[in-house]
């Protein structure tokens, strides 16, 4: 039987896919290879793949990388290519060149994010189709092995979430603002009781937002400065396990003193439009759909949505090897598959009163899904 | 007078430069919009730059960039060319070509990394040429904002470098091997200890070298596992301010117990090397030059160049908002700019021996550079 790659090869009428960038920022290059580098290099998918690497390299590849071949670009003369060419990016483009031949293409995939540099280098000698990455797709619907780096990148997650909750819920409060050991409570603090547990369970998390009073309204920003009582605080933490590379992703809304009726009157109904989108959520349903629900529960309940106030964003997202990926709970979001993992993530938002969002993280299963999140859900604490 | 990104529009008869990409992984983006996201965005350079953003982060943007203008892809109804496009790259493209035409394109510039897909579209509509980044080009020489950003990072790597020295000499030696608190102590004790230094620093660190024995012959490995004594150890911390974006990087090579003739012989090599190549350091020489001195010191002391053993990697790099940006310091290494930063960082590796790299950081000046590195060299703690 072909593999994977063989099939959507022959399907495509390609020799081979190739993959040009680091495997940091495109996630894609990790899938394939097992191989984290900071330095870009090349990924070559054919049914048997190859993997191109700086001489440097090399060792560190055999030992890490799942590619069935390594080659170095020292092979390929990169230098003496350095010395004849104008600059670095054509001498690169003719190792690729001498690469592809020597691996029998004519008929090239190359994904969306390509380098437009290469791509033009590449045309003179190779039929090259720009195309949707045979990685994306294979990625939405996760292994047996991925969710469960994904479920332990989770528990990373609540263990900090805890870590932050207990931290504001320690605090006293005085003329409507929380003081923690007689100090004011910032964002920043919390951000550093987050980020120092994910570190103790090899976790990175290259933002967090922990925002509260108007800061929250911007569903973006990140937070800074002291803390009030009284107003809702938004906690989103997605951290990526260092080793397995999975990401997390939760949001909880606490607040610390007493909750405004308008606030609660929020907080309601941001968890009941949650559990509609949980509710809604099969394989074969679009993310669409559920969106559409979602977004249903807050007009019913007099939270329209409107530019800028109210449920200003989408419902969810796919997580994996990218903190964001397909597929996506919005207006544009495709059909669920089995087994790939999205976050339900209504808020509501208003600059006078601030802003709640509930996220949690699921698998997606033939009749339902299975919540990944385990923590609770309270407004006041 | 015009101002530089004009200058050089004009020079390439262009009317704009496009760069679309996220800012956490593209720093040429940061570095011209000020806008940190890890979702893609664009950014046109023209006398008056335009920031296009998703409606979600407009009020982020509004804060945190330094762009003239701020635009949403909802004003170019990104949703509706959603339901009507066969997928989300042709529905940007077409808001792409829109935002492009409103603002008089019709030469467009985009750099090397643009993605192929947005290329591809946007050559229907635009003259479009592929070439190096103007960012890229600014970005070598640094201000003295971004000199006080680098030094500030590298402070903080200094003092992660100290805790993880101070635990090393902290240790007891049984059979060969370090104990700390009656624990083998290992790579990922002593890399802990640095992460936590630089997180209370405000800094993040993706990667972290501490190898010891036969790992530390394999530049690139981060090492893993127990430390032995009388063997040198790598400690290679390349950090990030998290609030500045700038990194540093610096390598020592230290060794608890008593250093074997061969490994103090390397030791001295390498210490000789770097000394040449701090010396050859001024504005106007080459990259190229700079390494050449450094790799005849190893040849004079006997230790030549092979693949794979001694001297097997390039002098240095720039660094900036990336970790590695030009110049280089290789065979491929450009003129120096004054103000540039640049690593000098000559290591010797042999499998049956290990490893041995020193690495400090400095700013090119006209008459030689200034060394930001404070810190001692000292094999033998």
């Amino acid at each position: 039987m072909p593999s994977p790659i063989q099939t959507f090869l022959d399907r495509h009428n390609l020799d081979g896919f190739l993959f040009v960038g680091d495997s940091i920022c495109d996630a894609d290059i990790f899938y394939l290879s097992h191989f984290l580098a900071g330095d870009r290099f090349a990924f070559l998918a054919q049914e048997k793949s190859t993997l191109l690497v700086s001489s440097m390299e090399i060792g560190r590849a055999d030992k890490e990388s799942i590619a069935d071949r390594i080659l170095s670009t020292s092979q390929y003369r990169i230098k003496e290519k350095l010395k004849i060419c104008e600059n670095s990016e054509e001498a690169y483009g003719r190792v690729l060149t001498d690469l592809l031949r020597d691996c029998g293409i004519k008929h090239l995939g190359v994904p969306y994010r390509f380098p437009a540099g290469l791509y033009q280098h590449l045309i003179k000698d190779f039929a090259v189709t720009v195309m949707e990455s045979p990685a994306s797709l294979a990625r939405v619907a996760k292994t047996q092995e991925e969710l469960l780096a994904i479920e332990k990148a989770q528990r990373a997650c609540e263990r900090a979430m805890a870590q932050a909750i207990c931290l504001i819920d320690s605090c006293k409060i005085q003329r409507d603002w929380l003081y923690s050991d007689s100090q004011p409570l910032t964002s920043e603090k919390v951000r550093s009781a987050i980020e120092i547990s994910l570190l103790e369970d090899g976790c990175e998390s290259l933002d967090t937002i922990v925002a509260g009073g108007p800061q929250a309204a911007d569903p973006h920003a990140r937070g800074n400065g002291p803390l009030a009582a009284n107003s809702p605080i938004v906690i989103d933490i997605f951290p990526r396990n260092k080793s397995s590379r999975y990401f997390a992703d939760m949001t909880r809304t606490v607040l610390k003193g007493e909750a405004p009726l308008d606030v609660q009157e929020i907080y309601e109904a941001v968890c009941l439009a949650q559990a509609e989108g949980l509710r809604a959520i099969r394989a074969g349903v679009s993310g669409k759909e559920v969106h559409s629900r979602v977004s249903e529960v807050f007009r019913d309940q007099g939270f329209p949505e409107t530019e800028g106030r109210g449920f200003t964003h989408s419902t969810g997202h796919g997580v994996g090897l990218d903190v964001h990926e397909k597929p996506s709970l919005s207006d544009a979001g495709e059909i669920l598959p089995e087994n790939c993992v999205v976050t339900v993530e209504p808020g509501l938002y208003y600059p006078d009163i601030g802003g709640v969002r509930m996220e949690d993280m699921v698998v997606v299963k033939k009749d339902g899904c299975k919540n990944l999140t385990l923590f609770e859900k309270k407004l006041v604490i």
